[in-house]
């Protein structure tokens, strides 16, 4: 088990209060908070290491370039992916999911052409499809998830039909911490021929993932969830897809050669990073995968399983609570509505003032709020350095909530 | 005047050694050293406030919102822009001019219509247009530099075709230094109907800017230059042009309303702002710009033009070097070759060895190059914190690469 004190000594944000409450900050995700080692690299990087990368042939050019390059590698290892060169660093899984969009989706995919989805999906995996329908045509086809909020992977391969050009589907619901089947899905996609889209925003902060072993087409991950910087990221993009797409931003970097009458292009992955990229952000990424890494992706799934158990037994306590999803096996998320006259946003304030930091709204997924019937519920969501007292905490400010609303 | 000592000290890595020599830092144009304050307040936010912003109902979230979306306001009174709903927060110039692209030129441009270049623009402000070329007959059209690197502005103007839908031009070329008339082209251009995107990427760093008086409809700049942190940047579209554009990127915040079947969209400037933005990185460049107004961008300005003056009468002393460019009011930014055999690459090499970083290659100009007839130059860029000093460095190595090479 990881030692969650060591851990959450490693985070100064941590120790500070929030309306003269100690903070408890159980909006992990929105966004997770940096270990110092990645806040320290940060500071390193502009005080003593700072140059643009790759064009550079002076000294300080060529440490940023090393340090940023190297980061390629650490993601890969983080994800499980043999061939580095399949990975494009960006500034998070936005970027990357439109990257998909535009370089492999909009000149393949011609009208009456399907993507299939889940009700699940964060608006990044939603908005960038409702493109190519509005675009051209295509169709998004969907599928639920149990009154649970389990999603079947053999209903998603159910739906599957011989227009289906694309799956883009979450590793694990951020609304629901609902795990999805990705490999299941995977191999019976590969055998129809249809690629899939994995959004790892959630799923790669939560367990181990092996990119290799799950057999998608294309993973996103984003930084700033997972405990690196904001404006990070990353998305492995399988080598047969990347030869398929064509560039999606143009710029520097990207290219072999630059005429006024004629331009070609850079190989894979440089091909995809147009510009000066994120550079120490993208230091800062691979600090924070090494140091996820080194407490073990493992251990944090079993912390966080510990947590969720937890959790699920005291938020069933209040009977007054409507928790949204109950899969089995689902990662410390929780959705949740109060019966009676409160809304999400007037809970979290409350929860505020005892120091509780959770978010309210539609947490950006809006056919889910409409198959749950909601407008908008409140998240609790938990990261490695969130405890067992911090759960104490978030149920007695809901208690404080409901004698106030309830 | 500005105080030089004083901001070098503002300035933690101008203090370090580069190969046992004082750090003479000569390669701003391809990105700037950060101040002291902007490296406070990055780790000031992660340390102490970090959230995501916008859907965030607590505290934290709040903090992070609030300074996040006052940079906004920041960047507009940096470009003298009078309504800051004008500015899309991006990661710099390579990202906004993408979005002009695909989010205003591709929906409206048809096969046959023109785009007008000058041959002196960076790659960020060709390869996009490219793009249009390859993907959809778009013609572009290109306007040279005289002998001295001088710009026309009545040689843009009367380059302008009926078919002509977009100027797409730079305010300083990055190779040459050379300042661009952008005021006058935009008058004549608004005359004719002809939109005006304009690259500040250098502009923005070396002399004042408004653009209310330039007139253009959209300005891009890049905030890692601006002393701001890498992935960070903004570019002014006009409120017509905002109105006339599809959105660029899908996903999060961007968004009114997701359904399975429909999407609405957030008003301008949100509708091009997708995802979880570059949170601290944005704050970075609102402390970086507030320190450049501090010190005024009139004094920055005149301390260059001291600089540029004093570093063409040394640069000019050596009849051995072939300066590019020399128009009368250039930027300190010097790009030359050196007669007989040294390459570009080594006499980068040799000033490294000398502590003095200058950039050396193509800097993504591929067009101008084959203009000049040149594969690569060696280019010495300069900022507010160099000094006379410095370029007897530089001049001085110099000497030495051509004892070697000469």
């Amino acid at each position: 088990m990881l030692d969650v004190e060591k851990i959450r000594a490693d985070f100064p944000i941590l120790s500070r209060e929030v309306n003269g409450k100690p903070l408890v900050y159980l909006d992990n995700g929105a966004s997770a908070q940096k270990p110092q080692v990645v806040i320290d690299a940060i500071t390193h990087a502009y005080s003593h290491e700072y140059a643009n990368v790759h064009r550079g042939l002076h000294t300080l050019s060529n440490i940023a370039t090393e340090k940023y390059e190297a980061v390629r590698g650490i993601i890969a290892r983080f994800l499980g992916v043999s061939d580095e060169e399949q990975i494009v660093l960006n500034s998070g899984t936005t970027e990357g999911i439109n990257m998909v969009a535009y370089g492999w989706a909009m000149p393949r995919l011609k009208a009456g052409d399907e993507i299939l989805l889940s009700v699940m999906e964060h608006h990044a995996n939603i908005v960038p499809w409702h493109f190519l329908r509005e675009r051209q045509g295509v169709v998004l086809n969907w599928v639920d998830t149990d009154a649970s909020g389990v999603l079947d992977a053999q209903r998603v391969i159910d739906a599957i039909t011989p227009k289906t050009k694309l799956i883009a589907i979450t590793h694990l619901s951020n609304v629901l911490g609902t795990k999805v089947d990705v490999k299941t899905i995977c191999d019976a996609a590969r055998e129809r021929g249809v690629p899939v889209l994995v959004d790892g925003s959630q799923g790669a902060v939560h367990m181990p993932v092996n990119v290799d072993e799950i057999g998608c087409d294309f993973y996103a991950i984003t930084g700033h969830k997972l405990y690196g910087p904001s404006g990070s990221g990353a998305i492995f993009a399988r080598k047969e897809r990347m030869a398929e797409m064509r560039p999606f931003m143009g710029g520097g970097d990207m290219i072999r050669e630059v005429c006024k009458d004629r331009v070609s292009y850079n190989d894979p992955p440089m091909k995809f990073e147009a510009g000066t990229p994120g550079i120490v952000q993208t230091i800062g990424l691979g600090v924070a995968l090494e140091y996820m890494m080194e407490i073990g992706m493992e251990a944090i799934a079993a912390h966080e399983d510990d947590l969720s158990s937890y959790a699920q037994t005291r938020l069933s306590g209040l009977n007054w609570l409507n928790v949204q999803g109950n899969a089995p096996d689902k990662a410390a998320i929780f959705s949740f509505t109060m019966q009676g006259a409160a809304h999400a946003h007037d809970i979290s304030t409350i929860l505020d003032k005892k120091g509780v930091a959770v978010r309210a709204g539609h947490h950006c997924a809006g056919p889910l709020m409409e198959h749950l019937g909601v407008t908008a519920t409140c998240r609790a969501s938990f990261g490695m350095y969130n405890t067992k007292a911090e759960i104490d905490a978030l149920i007695d400010a809901l208690e404080l909530a409901h004698e106030l609303f309830g």
